[in-house]
């Protein structure tokens, strides 16, 4: 499996996030800006580095763009994209990227400051039915790696969004952003105060809630994913929360075979969205 | 899903590396023991760190530990484990393991200087008509994150055994190991000089050798994976190599239905895996 990002240029873009309405839905006070800033500081604007991270982020219409800070080479890599953005970028060398993000990130050559995507309404991400594919919900998975990965499976396999708490999940950004190769434009996320309250909105308006847990008796793959459906996954290690669990229609599990019984969080998540987008095909 | 490994005791050890036989096979010169050590230096020991991958090395006869050093809280934690095994490990401060390991080291207060396990032959792992589940064979794939990953998939869904190059393959311990979660004790490793070799090898084994590709025809969803099967996987962003493709008995790619058409290496590798469990259930 070669694994460069290939947007289709023209596919639909089935994924761009929905304006959010102030006001009602899970977690956000009336009339407040969903404060989706970098978590780690509360402010300054979201870093995103990397080509493909960037690539996309040009490509989306959605997306200000604040500043651009390319090498040479990244702008002739990015050149097409930023010929459909008319933005002109400052010219720097690698060593400046080193300096600002340190000398383990993998920049690429590439840094862009842009501000939030705005963030998708629970009740307008069940509004079609779950269309587009399964809801993926994160109780508590805090390492960007997986949750990029996690956003790449949803781009490939089809997903409505994602959901997850506004605290206790990875900012919305820089690692989490390259780790998503791309796909942070393309899949909304909608971030919750309250993830069992969010679960009994989504039973009300007709999702059906599965809680992976190794534990469970069912198998997902007994499941025809015929209704909307979401997949809750819960973090390396530690699983879904107690109340998660409880908030859930039901368990299921992945049929395993082998000494060891569970996996990588974003393998399940992949394994699930593939699952559904075979049952649905 | 949660993501603790949970060994199971009563199980079959499926997965027991089977020692290697000096003189034959692909890419071990005669009489030379297999030089395994740390890939980044030519030498000294194999360092496993972190409470799952050392658990499970402490649970594996075949491997041999030269040394423990441990916190008392992961005294406690692998008090069981290391009971089985008879071994005094030397107590350290936390601090200790963050001067050997660095301090963005995730040792979990427990490290073990280990002696590679021994190498099945290409030979050995089809021997048996690759029953245990496909072989996974990886080109040039150097995150250890991603062949970590990939071992706990191998382990969770049943695999006959990983096979890489000897070199452009990360070392088989740290990162790789943690990642694994105790799958590095579980799934025979084979190293090879040549992949096209080794490919060439497989089929005159009676293995069908399948390329993930995502510019493929087919799909690997209509394979019965009633023959033995190997399945190979390019790196990230590069993909199988020209000579690698060109050796598979035939290209399949993962069916998609997103704006997004590539998946993260072990993701792609966990779903190839899952479906050939699940078919030959």
């Amino acid at each position: 499996m070669t694994t460069t990002p290939s947007r289709r240029p023209d596919g639909p873009r089935a994924f761009r996030p929905r304006k959010a309405r102030a006001g009602h839905g899970s977690g956000h006070a009336a009339g407040q800006r969903p404060p989706t800033r970098r978590a780690d500081t509360g402010d300054g604007p979201l870093l995103l580095y990397g080509v493909h991270a960037v690539e996309a982020a040009l490509r989306n219409p959605d997306r200000k763009i604040e500043r651009l800070l390319m090498t040479e080479n990244a702008e002739n890599r990015l050149k097409e994209a930023l010929g459909e953005r008319q933005l002109a970028a400052e010219r720097v060398a690698p060593r400046d990227l080193d300096r600002r993000l340190g000398t383990d990130t993998v920049h690429q050559g590439v840094l862009a400051e842009v501000e939030p995507l705005e963030e998708p309404l629970l009740a307008d991400l069940a509004a079609n039915g779950c269309e587009a594919g399964p809801l993926v919900i994160l109780d508590h998975v805090t390492d960007p790696h997986n949750v990029g990965a996690i956003l790449r499976s949803c781009a490939v396999f089809g997903s409505t969004g994602l959901v997850m708490t506004r605290r206790h999940s990875p900012p919305l950004d820089g690692t989490l952003a390259k780790s998503a190769s791309g796909a942070l434009e393309h899949v909304p996320i909608a971030l919750v105060q309250n993830l069992a309250r969010a679960l009994a909105e989504l039973k009300e308006l007709g999702v059906v809630t599965l809680g992976l847990d190794d534990s469970a008796e069912h198998l997902i793959e007994d499941e025809t994913f015929e209704t909307p459906t979401a997949l809750v996954l819960g973090a390396e290690g530690k699983g879904l929360r107690e109340l998660t669990r409880e908030s859930c229609d039901r368990l299921v599990r992945i049929a395993t075979r082998g000494p060891i019984a569970s996996l990588n969080v974003s393998n399940a998540a992949a394994i699930a969205l593939h699952l559904s987008a075979w049952r649905r095909r």
